[in-house]
């Protein structure tokens, strides 16, 4: 691995398994949620919080840090770590999942991807090479390499319509990926293939094996959680990681709700990020054991509960679901602040949960009794 | 005064006084700002952070918790501190100040103030006895008297035009005071008084006088900031207190700058509140003692100093201009928090060393230092 990393499996549990990722700033117990900080920040979180919510590592993203406010300017304030003030690990993705996010901007040709920024227009270019350059200016801890990303489902037709374009997606990762891995320069960074292949679980196969020959600290699942079934994606997970080096770190990028998760780690996943507890919070959907609420419901008007009884985050601590509601209708920026902490929190502590439920062998009735809580109140 | 509440100056020097004002909430040393907390949160902030940053009573607006969520949800949560969570000194308006903000939506009559909801359009009825009714559902330590509020300076004329109007609203003021003391039950909620009279010093000098006569826990100027230059205001200040006794607290409404709240502490206010610090934090504008930094300019890019070099707040501890015109750029919900953070701990600083200058002797001194400072750099 790159210089200043190590990755130990310490306990397993059928597929599932907890571990210990070091790197420069700072270990992580695995299997470990990343909060998305696009910008370098967690919207409306300081460092400070996240430390004390049980953050690890935090993921920024590649694309629109090299928009605003640069990689010059993040790497001359001494990385994201000396820019931001999360001084502890971070994660960078490469721009592949914005080229598919911002897909009717964007023109995809076999030496890299071509934007029309939305925010000024102008035409900016990332390449497998220049990927690299970028994530290496920002300094994050973890860089992967630029994929090419399609979805796994089409309102156009079935898994034979949309093979020849998996296969070309994955074809060309593994082209992409070759050169990511040649363009390295910086040995205090770790880098991580990513796997591809649509919903195919031969093309997924044949990607993990060749990007396993390839080489690489560590190993993602990308173009996941865009359209194919729960049951599907734990297959294709499966057939996955019988190809990569088992002492290898395993990070399904972009997923998901806290079901999706469970399930991951079953298969033996080791890192996640996704928005959906940030973007959730900032929108007044609060998690909870008993299930989601949606706080500015009339029926929270006079909740004098905190949001998840039993919850240690600082939300749970100090705030009633009816003071809650009240900010969020009064479209006070307290609201979206207290709920995304509350939710970060309950991200971590799931994670937790799973970590020790997996050294204590009891991981499956662990993600069942998690299920069943979660599935006892939807609103 | 009322039960569970006294004031005690402590040290004179000139007109500027420094005190000491109980609660049932706690203490607070006088003069002193109070954050302006509209629904009962001062937006993005946590109570703790607030105490962290020297906050003693905050501010709630009556009209505005009285659409939402209502007085009676706030009573049954157990009042403001219940519901809010900030446990110290509140203070709540009277709803006077919105029937002159929201004027056009407005119609004032002798017996009270109809309010067309900007929300709803419902309307709403504000009187004298009503507005007592709230705020002691509500459950502040201090609560204030409607008072009929009317601007200091037109466009359509100077004082000689105003002046009717001027009258017309101190007589009216006077008559709603009387009122709203007779309406008084709690006898453990202070009850404030209201000096209106607009840019007129007679007029002034006949409401402050005719207030005390009533006799009230406090006195609070009204209806200034909103037009007169500051050395009249200055003047307008000391007539009033003149006429008030002076062991009563005495509460300048609205406002203001850091020059006007060190001006009107030179002429013997203990009181102020404003949307100033917490507004400007909002959109950018950060307060210095080398003056406002505009933090979206791009002059700050790579400026790796803390907002204001030697501040003790949480956000210059640990963040950059840089990091924050970033955030401002980015549309990050960190950015407003972290600029209110810092305003308010400069304000409550700023009041902090008055209170030490008056203690020493030597306030005209630190007056002209802060305001020589101030004038330094204006961006």
């Amino acid at each position: 691995m790159a210089t200043g990393f190590s990755f130990e499996v310490l306990a397993r549990d059928g597929d599932a398994r907890c571990g210990r990722l070091a790197t420069p700033h700072g270990e992580l117990a695995t299997p470990a949620f990343m909060a998305v900080a696009t910008y370098g920040a967690v919207r409306g979180v300081t460092p400070a919080e996240l430390r004390g919510l049980g953050a690890g590592m935090l993921l920024a993203n590649t694309y629109h840090l090299h928009e605003r406010p640069g990689e010059d300017v993040v790497a001359r304030a001494g990385g994201l770590h000396g820019f931001s003030g999360w001084r502890g690990p971070w994660l960078t993705d490469s721009g592949g999942y914005q080229a598919f996010s911002l897909a009717e901007r964007v023109a995809l040709d076999e030496d890299g991807v071509t934007f029309a920024s939305p925010l000024d227009g102008r035409r900016r270019r990332l390449t497998p090479e220049s990927a690299i350059a970028i994530q290496e200016a920002l300094g994050a801890d973890v860089a992967v390499v630029l994929d090419h990303c399609v979805p796994t489902a089409s309102a156009a037709g079935g898994a034979e319509a949309l093979r020849p374009a998996w296969r070309d997606a994955m074809e060309r990762s593994l082209r992409w990926a070759e050169r990511g891995g040649r363009a390295r320069r910086r040995a205090d960074q770790a880098l991580f293939g990513i796997v591809q292949g649509g919903a195919d679980r031969e093309l997924r196969r044949t990607s993990a094996r060749a990007t396993a020959g390839i080489g690489f600290d560590g190993y993602a699942h990308g173009g996941l959680g865009l359209g194919e079934a729960g049951a599907a994606r734990a297959e294709l997970l499966a057939v996955s990681h019988a190809e990569l080096p088992a002492g290898a770190p395993r990070y399904l990028m972009g997923l998901g709700h806290p079901e999706d998760l469970l399930q991951a780690v079953e298969r033996g996943v080791d890192l996640f990020d996704c928005v959906v507890p940030t973007r959730h919070g900032r929108h007044g959907v609060l998690f909870a054991r008993e299930g989601r609420l949606a706080i500015r419901n009339a029926r929270f008007r006079e909740d004098p509960l905190p949001p998840e009884p039993g919850c240690d985050c600082p939300t749970c601590a100090s705030f009633s679901r009816a003071y809650l509601r009240h900010l969020f209708v009064c479209g006070d920026l307290l609201g979206p602040r207290l709920a995304t902490l509350h939710n970060l929190r309950f991200y971590y502590r799931l994670l937790e949960e799973a970590r020790s439920a997996i050294a204590a062998g009891r991981f499956a009735a662990f993600r069942d009794a998690a299920r069943a809580a979660a599935g006892a109140r939807e609103e």
